[in-house]
């Protein structure tokens, strides 16, 4: 039985692993410069928020989010990262993150969600697709590294 | 001579017009569901923050932007609308706000910034392209309406 719950301080260990397992997986376990401590600080101050799925000791899935704004519609929570460990895919996990997800988000009077996907990942497009998500596909990333 | 600062709850009024402005420009003014008296709120809230540029009174330009998170990098800012006012472009405007935005976001400990392009702004692109901005193609955005 899958339990789902807003993320603590002491799950940012567990957090991080997930974050590096998806990394290695991805063959870009070199891009991640984030540390467990990095977490840990950046959770305290806001940076970020999550909820988790747990099977009973072990956090095996995680929706990692923050706020953000949409000058056209309002409050928006922003999904960075929606990661269910390997061996627990297939089950629904990630559906059932992105259903508590958004129960939070309305009660945090939020208008809308938002996330990406990459344009290879026609599951995932498919999928998004059966829940009434609506695909942009005009826009580009821009990053500054500081 | 133009000048910069944080926006406080005052110029609320003010972004909102320039939010609206550009939206009418864009033949998109049905699409702003928000209010000044919503960004009064929302402001007072942390869901977002501005700095604007001024020109003796009046405010003739923006960048709106929150907190946001890279798993892999950190902190992050995302900059959400970056606007001046039709008769002050070409100025340096948009520029130096880009520039005030990065002084900002390394006073908080931000590793990047992140925006996005509309695929066919290539005037938009290029500049870009000037200040070692890496654009990224193969992403799609996801958007749920709640």
């Amino acid at each position: 039985m899958i339990e789902y719950k807003k993320a603590t301080i002491e799950d940012m260990e567990a957090i991080h692993s997930l974050v590096k397992e998806l990394a290695v997986y991805e063959k870009a376990a070199f891009e991640v410069d984030t540390t467990v401590q990095n977490y840990e600080v950046d959770f305290k101050d806001n940076w970020f928020d999550a909820i988790v799925a747990i099977d009973g000791e072990s956090i095996v899935g995680l929706a990692l989010y923050y706020k953000s704004y949409s000058t056209w519609k309002g409050r928006m929570i922003y999904l960075e990262d929606l990661i269910v460990t390997q061996s627990y895919r297939r089950q629904g996990i990630g559906l059932e993150l992105l259903r508590q997800l958004e129960i939070e988000a309305k009660s945090m009077n939020a208008k809308l969600m938002k996330w990406q996907v990459l344009d290879w990942n026609t599951p995932a497009i498919d999928f998004y697709n059966t829940l009434g998500v609506k695909i942009e596909k005009e826009w580009y990333n821009c990053k500054k590294m500081l």
